[in-house]
């Protein structure tokens, strides 16, 4: 069989990381979108750190897709369904499965209803699949749920999860909040055009995937205000102490079935001795827990992203979310052998 | 939909357990397997703690068979394969699916092949399903699965687990090395009718659901030896320090892709201080780490061997690993409500 091919969609720190973990699989990388002029017209296994994949950093969309035919296109440029919308329906017209890390898509039913349909149809009509995947694929999802699977009765589940700003590249940092006013923030998160929070995209796929039905929901954003100076590697400067270097969102999911979920998730710009953590406690019988001890969240990002290859183009067709798929797995020697079904030539 | 129909095989410590979460999730417990003569003629809701269920424990394995019609045998008697391949052949020529936590039977394909395909083929001439269950299944399978779908490329993964052997009744008390002298241990962990580790049974498993091949297999087993004295309640009597309190097994499995498995599990009788660990290291990109925290082990056992009740009436004919199925779940309510197929009427 060929090699899987695959387009990366977003040249920043995300896809990049990406590019080197599918080259090393044995995905072939046939082309590569990103706008920043310093990119575009370089050969992404450069910009990768891998060396010359003979691929150029193109900026014109249809061009790539319409010359490289991938099999699927990975996307990482930014974080709500509407802001990556355009994107996903030019990859599924040309016939391309879409991954995407854009944490909205990760569970964007109970966030933009309408748009999923839409998608979910557009998907459908070309025969391939829109999922998306990241960090919390394992750790806020299958694993929470695997240890769910050890309850008898459950009264909560209370995730608490940390990453570092800084470790996402520019477009991130620029739009979660770090250096607003507290006025700026209070408008960009409590007013009616407030994004939804990633909590919430994360605990719908974990509670479709337990079987339990969603009653009602609480949400809100906090500001994490810096208690030391710390330098910005991607802004490229001090965050002095008393600024705002990200936020934290909680949110609480009320079910049907009785157990209350909370998630607290907290993305700022860390200081020194700040560590990435993941620490799920489940209240019931028995009690349970989950602590991942420090977790490389970027890198994971990345591996998850990578590994759910093969899932996406065996699922059919359609929005497809990672609750609706099995757990991620280790990914031994390259993807195409990982496939169920064979590519369409 | 009728309730599900289940006897219990083995009226011990865990069976007892699982009595009363099935009667909790609407599991019809229709009949009583054990032979002690302190049960026999009690009603097992009595035992159980929960009331009387009208149903009294019978030592006549024939007799209650024939006349319950049971859809599941929740079989808790001994560890090994041989040891319960009688009590699964009678199960399985009266129709009804086997779900046991003989621990050999968690995956026993590397350990008893020639007794696997036989008591496999008579499940698939009967048209059920014998799986082993118990608290492997998340804590030692699913959530450690789970994890590597996180890993890019993994050297090892490191397992460390213990329990306290004094939480499982005198039937395991008594065959797992407490009070032997140092000659007899060696004796029977060391010779040619040594019985397989456990760890075996769950690293098997556990490479097989990661899609990974066994090259080769290291076990050994240690002695561990009471640091200080301490009280057995299953064999009420003082063990005093020097005392061989249980066992260590520390197995090794090497794969074909690369990937090394050590997973070290002690089940010891508890001092002072002792408490169930669960941890689980992967060294590779990147580094990864889950613990447990402190795990209600004989618990979970019960917990997860009664949610997958609904999974193995689900699944096909045959003998049936959890590997072969999705991870557990929690079930909320009933569990007639959590089948995919009907019941037999």
């Amino acid at each position: 069989m060929r090699p899987v091919r695959a387009v990366v969609y977003g040249a920043g720190a995300m896809g990049l990381i990406a590019t080197r973990m599918m080259a090393e699989k044995g995905v072939e990388v046939v082309g590569a979108i990103a706008r920043s002029p310093e990119k575009v017209g370089r050969d992404v296994g450069d910009l990768a750190g891998i060396g010359p994949l003979g691929v150029l950093v193109d900026d014109e969309v249809e061009r790539v897709l319409s010359t490289t035919r991938p099999d699927i296109v990975m996307l990482a440029t930014q974080t709500f369904l509407p802001e990556i919308a355009d994107k996903v329906r030019a990859s599924l017209r040309h016939g391309a499965n879409v991954l995407t890390i854009a944490e909205e898509a990760f569970f964007p039913w109970e966030t933009s209803p309408d748009l999923s349909a839409e998608l979910d149809a557009l998907a459908r009509e070309n025969g391939v699949t829109v999922t998306g995947g990241g960090h919390q694929d394992s750790f806020w999802v299958h694993q929470v749920s695997a240890l769910m699977g050890a309850s008898h009765s459950i009264d909560s589940v209370h995730g608490r999860a940390s990453w570092n700003q800084d470790d996402y590249g520019i477009e991130l940092l620029t739009t979660k909040h770090v250096g607003e006013s507290l006025a700026e923030f209070e408008t960009s998160t409590q007013g009616a055009d407030a994004p939804p929070t990633f909590g919430r995209c994360s605990l719908g796929a974990l509670a479709r995937h337990a079987g339990l039905t969603v009653k009602s929901w609480e949400s809100r954003v906090e500001p994490v205000v810096a208690d030391t100076d710390r330098f910005s590697v991607g802004l490229d400067r001090m965050l002095e102490a008393g600024t705002i270097v990200g936020y934290a969102d909680v949110d609480v999911l009320h079910t049907v079935e009785g157990p209350v979920f909370t998630f607290e998730m907290a993305g700022y710009v860390y200081g020194q001795g700040d560590a990435d953590r993941n620490e799920w406690t489940i209240a019931g019988e028995p009690d349970l827990h989950l602590s991942s001890g420090l977790v490389p969240t970027q890198i994971t990002t990345c591996t998850q992203w990578v590994n759910r290859i093969p899932d996406v183009l065996d699922a059919e067709p359609g929005f497809v979310t990672i609750d609706q798929l099995a757990p991620p797995r280790y990914r031994a020697g390259d993807m195409r052998d990982q496939l169920e079904a064979p590519l369409r030539t």
